[in-house]
């Protein structure tokens, strides 16, 4: 009798409809309201244009949290709140670098964020150029020992160049540099500096850390390969103030069966200081917030709890990733996945999936076909919703085509006028349609 | 008699070999030996990475004019001279574009070439957007008197955007507005700001004139459109000094039967005033002068004289172009051709031809295609070669790719990294093939 249950209950749900077709209909409601609705891109260009940028301490990201919760009930979300967030708070501070020999420039320069600042006078010292970590360990104390250490690593991808950024500062100052300066990671440059974290590791000396541009990078490097002592000044102004209150930003559609099940959209509202956050993370912020709008204007009530989480701090610190964790608390075992988007506003191409939910997005992505995002890959995760994921939430991310993303990322360039309307509207498209099955499906 | 001389030397004038049989050999001598030569690529990165840009007036240009005539002198060029040019010393001081209303923000800006500047407090007032002259002149007087115009417009091609950088600051200026903000000549832009000459015409009012980026023009846009009445303050140091002393630079290969018979070979020495001028025309610059340097080399006597000419103040005021002209006075009679650079350092294509000697070119076009650089076509000329041709004397220019020419034209992106090493020597190639057989050809 047992075993003929078994059997039985197989057979129902091996007949149960699959989940393309039993939302077919939703979907195409979803899909065409989001392809008809400029609210993602009015959204976009209130943040970025109004507010700006939006660093942890910033009065800037206090008014986008103040904005984004007022626009939350304006779009009928149910129990709008902004848990209260302790955040890092560094100050860029002034900046300048001086080329002094061979001859005399005033240099683009960036600060990365969390550096140290130099004393008000400034750094000044020969610069030693090194194309790798290896042969900075090669060159040793004896050749770094008081100078400025140059990263002149050519850009060969984010995930592996990044590093010299991140660690660069570290790794120089422990063999007695002054100072570091790391070509910015990008593809491409027009004077583009970029900034992002860098971190202190280890004991070593904390050293001031900025970014160069491609087109100063390779400046040094030429003067130097040309005999020349390339001697340069740095003046930076970066100080950390005391942690600063800051806030995620939460909204939500309650579930109509099973409100406590959750599923999670978000992004991050901090950005960096310069240019205006527009792909990293604007577009990701306005995506989710516009996805869930437009689920509830057509009134599609899922089973499930559907909650748009802003996080804060994603930056310089994944406060706000944490301090969601803990807000959620007991809760966070109900949470049945998390989509996270922060890789900027270009076309979506569809979304990375963890393997636990992978025949359901694979279902839901043929629904996404039409405006193709439908490539469904194994692997979602992102830096906002890491913490849910290690206590075993399922997580999504949904993939642009991210040409330029890297291009713009961290610059003064990251900007609304690099965010095509368009994609925008398929991005909250595809968002919608896989938050709203994951959320409603049986 | 006489009919059948005319017949007898129409066959012989037939029979004559095409120029692309003769002049196999040279071409091919010249082709390899700009292959297998650095000198293009390390002449350029002194001149802008040791010299730097050279606006007209600056100390640099004067270091290029002297470093410039020595580098020939090196090259065993002969009759090295740099007669004196009178130019104009426009010097741009401090610039700052505030955003007042509706926020606060420092926007990038970059003084048009020949603007008057501001009081020093800056100019403050309310911004009015156009899109073309049309609609500047629909609004009228009553809508721009006492505001700051900005034109915003499109890129749609160089020549046709680029009236807006040189007449804005009149059209505006002669409706009552205070200032003109333009948007860049470009395609493309990372917050990128591009310079470049304007003029004031008619006995309007000068006003100052500024370029803006793509990313800070459709900023401006934006606020406008979403009903915000944008404030901006201009703080421009733009101002001109007595006029300067400048010189061009010429040497040459004097003509082994005909030396009285010239073709010059020539681009721009002097530059705006950010960047390096590494294409415009740091690469026209050193690829007349290493091309020079390889028939040199190569023992390589034409029949006529091969002049090299680096003419000072293109930019901002044609003065060497007017000077040279001055200069060869009565001899200019006796120009058979005038070779331009000044498209940048791309890849060649080959070159724009003055009809006169299209058929000579088309031949030697033939001895370009193994280099790719082959497509000989109708209409040459350049800034600086234009008074020659209106003397009659036909005007060649090298045609680069210029893909990517106006990304950087202008900029402090135009810098020596932008330029490959093997389009230089292409470039080289090209030069010196078209220079040798036009100055030696019978």
């Amino acid at each position: 009798m047992r075993s003929l249950l078994i059997v039985l209950a197989a057979i129902v749900a091996t007949a149960a409809p699959p989940l393309s077709d039993t939302y077919k209909a939703a979907a195409d409601r979803l899909i065409d309201a989001a392809l008809a609705d400029d609210g993602t891109y009015r959204k976009l260009t209130y943040l970025c244009d109004r507010i700006g940028n939006r660093l942890s301490g910033s009065k800037s990201l206090d008014q986008a949290i103040e904005w984004a919760a007022a626009e939350m009930k304006k779009d009928g979300l149910a129990d709008v709140t902004t848990p209260a967030v302790t955040v890092p708070h560094w100050v860029r501070g002034e900046e300048h670098l001086t080329l002094l020999a061979p001859r005399e420039m005033e240099m683009v320069v960036l600060g990365l964020g969390g550096s140290v600042g130099t004393p008000p006078e400034g750094i000044t010292a020969d610069v030693v150029p090194v194309a790798s970590f290896a042969e900075l360990d090669r060159l040793g104390a004896a050749s770094v020992k008081g100078k400025i250490v140059l990263f002149n690593v050519p850009y060969a991808g984010y995930g592996a160049t990044v590093r010299y950024r991140v660690d660069g500062a570290s790794r120089a100052g422990s063999l007695g540099a002054v100072a570091a300066l790391v070509r910015s990671v990008t593809p491409v440059s027009l004077q583009s500096a970029h900034t992002g974290q860098m971190i202190y590791s280890g004991d070593g000396p904390r050293i001031p850390a900025a970014a160069v541009t491609i087109e100063g990078a390779t400046l040094i490097q030429r003067l130097s390969e040309s005999g020349n002592t390339v001697r340069v000044r740095l003046q930076m102004g970066a100080h950390m103030l005391p942690d600063a209150r800051s806030a995620n930003v939460i909204g939500e559609i309650r579930g109509r069966e099973k409100p406590e099940e959750v599923v999670v959209i978000g992004g991050h509202l901090d950005s960096w200081d310069v240019g205006q956050g527009a792909h990293d993370d604007g577009a990701g912020i306005v995506t989710v917030m516009q996805a869930a709008a437009i689920i509830q204007r057509l009134g599609l009530k899922p089973r499930r709890t559907l909650r748009v989480v802003l996080f804060t701090n994603e930056e310089n610190g994944g406060a706000g990733a944490l301090a969601y964790k803990a807000w959620a608390a007991g809760a966070v075992k109900n949470h049945i996945a998390a989509i996270e988007m922060d890789g900027g506003g270009e076309k979506p191409e569809g979304f990375g999936v963890a393997s636990k939910l992978l025949p359901q997005a694979t279902e839901i992505g043929r629904l996404l076909e039409r405006i193709g995002a439908g490539s469904i890959t194994p692997g979602g995760g992102g830096a906002d919703i890491a913490p849910l994921m290690r206590d075993g939430v399922p997580g999504l991310s949904l993939r642009t085509l991210g040409t330029h993303y890297f291009d713009w990322h961290h610059t003064q360039s990251d900007t609304v006028d690099k965010v095509n309307p368009r994609d925008l509207q398929l991005n909250t498209a595809a968002m919608a349609v896989m938050a709203y099955i994951l959320a409603d499906m049986p």
